[in-house]
């Protein structure tokens, strides 16, 4: 039985190279892990995410839930048995989906009340709900449910906020059974004030999770805002385990944030652009319904490795684009993942040897640093 | 240089096993070809295609040359390298496409105008033109252009398109600029007009293509009405050139038309039918939008090599569909186009071995035969 645990192999600066272990395997970190929403990483087969070095996937609570239902996947073996992906698996709690749903919910002490945005039922999610969906699920990683105060609340708002999420970050650890290889993972909240956030971290490490996520970020602060509260949160987290920074975000933002101690991050950036036409590549980012792509006979990248750089041209991708063709999303989608996988690769080799600082000034270079 | 040519193998009944030689490679016939509108059959890479067997697909001129423009294809090295397929491909003439634009096309004695769908600009196809386009986008099989009139339109009006098209075909023969491996093929129309046919199929194999069509049916005309026709025109086409059944069909109707003398198809069927959730199995016919596959651990269809059900369990391909994933359609159509091409592979089988008219039987006991 594989043990859940965190190896923390060699640091360079903040920046930390570890290893994760899990039932389904190991991550090598920093990670990025694609998003797979409802049970599929959009325009992409399981072995398409593979192909791209991804070792770890997040799916959505909120969305599995609605349908085909936790119960249903649970019923079919499980998330990993459903959609075909053997490797491990994070679960969000769906509280960051159902409080953005601001005109159907009703939030309380004890949980949320929310209608579907699919057919407008009613459903109900409390912490011990949340943590039994992602049971169901078979997640690896299971997140804690926490509340997603909009940017710019004052702070008596996130104070009340972050302090019902640490009452549900309890309760979600008293429900989370504990099986060999699966984790629960805590959520640092407090909007951008410091002490707020200082007030969380230490919170949630007196509970005890087997990691921490920095929540509450990237949802309209700056980027410079951003990355200085996720490198003071991480900070006061254990360094013996592992640190997510959720939902972020643009390449040069991940690279940031790992030189600011942060392990793991998730985001529809790479996924979403790939379904809309622009293309993340070493020399900066294409967007390939611009008309100069049309007779370029170059790849999008020709130091990238994906099959669309093997076998296409700009001008045929940006011809699909401009058609609405599927290829073009499932191109583009899996271009922008392997990109964001070799990112991930090369961080991981600079900081085993100590060469994190100057590769990441080059990588600025090219992208710009936290840029909005 | 390969000289394009049709070797005639073997016949069962009226059923010909055949392969077909251009300047891209051989195709084994009977074939079904996917079609790739827009230089992509939707929703799959050309080595996905490649994988189900397909040795030969479609591509639309139509469509081709409002975008990205014959032109631009020629400049990029035509259409096999601009969309990564290296096997033959067989264009259409644009008339097809074209003349069902009734609000946006003027048809006169030398050619028709015509508005684009994509911006509304108007565009102008000759015979000339439409052989000119075709060999800028680099097929191997040309088509002529043709009119196609709409199911149900008198005698004398089918009598006067005909002769029209044969107009047309005579000015595409003399527009066609011979090159080794490359060939052009004539378009038998006339409607349901049994006269009509055999004055368009004499005339046309008097001017000499290397290939025939059979046009102008799959527009509203019964199952049994549209094999009968091909079925008598057939009969009066050479036996040592292909045959090809424009636009058809379903399954049933596929190996129908094998039986009677035709050795090659093409039809959206199976790609279209993928993005709208229906698949084709040994069994018949699923919908993947019905409720009764939702907790079905069955792949779609056990006798089947396609990545889909190799992978993935109709409750999951039925909760991408439900979901509006594009993973489903890509699985879908994968499938689809494999099940056509494992069709055609046991028809030639059947046919080598004479036993084409049994093995029929029991297609049809499973999918009707000639069905609507």
């Amino acid at each position: 039985m594989t043990e859940f645990r965190f190896e923390l192999h060699n640091t360079d600066g903040e920046a930390r190279l570890g290893t994760l272990h899990t039932a389904h395997g190991t991550v090598q970190t920093p990670a990025f892990m694609p998003v797979g929403t409802a049970a599929t990483v959009k325009a992409m087969s399981p072995a398409d995410v593979r192909a791209t070095g991804a070792e770890i996937i997040l799916a959505n609570t909120y969305h599995l839930m609605l349908r085909p239902t936790a119960e249903r996947i649970a019923r079919l073996g499980g998330l990993h048995a459903f959609m075909g992906w053997s490797r491990p698996i994070l679960t969000d709690s769906g509280g960051y989906q159902v409080l953005s749903l601001s005109a159907l919910r009703r939030i309380d002490e004890d949980g949320v009340t929310f209608r579907s945005h699919i057919d407008g039922s009613e459903h109900r999610l409390t912490p011990e709900r949340a943590v039994d969906i992602q049971r169901l699920l078979g997640s690896d990683i299971t997140m804690v449910l926490d509340e997603c105060p909009a940017f710019g609340v004052p702070a008596d708002e996130a104070a009340a906020s972050m302090r019902r999420s640490l009452r549900w970050a309890e309760r979600c650890r008293k429900a989370f059974e504990a099986r060999p290889g699966h984790g629960l993972f805590g959520i640092v909240q407090g909007g951008v004030y410091a002490d707020l956030r200082s007030e969380s971290a230490a919170a949630l490490c007196s509970i005890g999770f087997e990691g921490y996520a920095i929540g509450g970020l990237a949802v309209g602060e700056t980027p410079a805002m951003m990355l200085s509260v996720a490198e003071a949160t991480a900070a006061q987290l254990p360094t013996d385990q592992p640190r997510y920074l959720m939902g972020v975000g643009k390449p040069d933002q991940v690279v940031a944030a790992v030189l600011r101690g942060i392990d793991m991050f998730d985001c529809v950036l790479p996924t979403r652009s790939g379904r809309t036409g622009q293309a993340f590549t070493r020399a900066g980012t294409l967007n390939m319904r611009n008309a100069r792509h049309v007779d370029d006979t170059q790849p999008l990248d020709a130091a990238c490795r994906c099959p669309a750089c093997s076998n296409f041209t700009r001008a045929y991708i940006s011809h699909l684009t401009r058609s609405g063709e599927i290829l073009g999303a499932m191109l583009l989608t899996g271009h922008n993942i392997t990109f964001y996988q070799d990112v991930m690769a090369e961080l991981r080799a600079v900081i085993a040897s100590g060469n994190a600082r100057p590769w990441a000034d080059q990588f600025f270079a090219r992208y710009g640093e936290g840029s909005g």
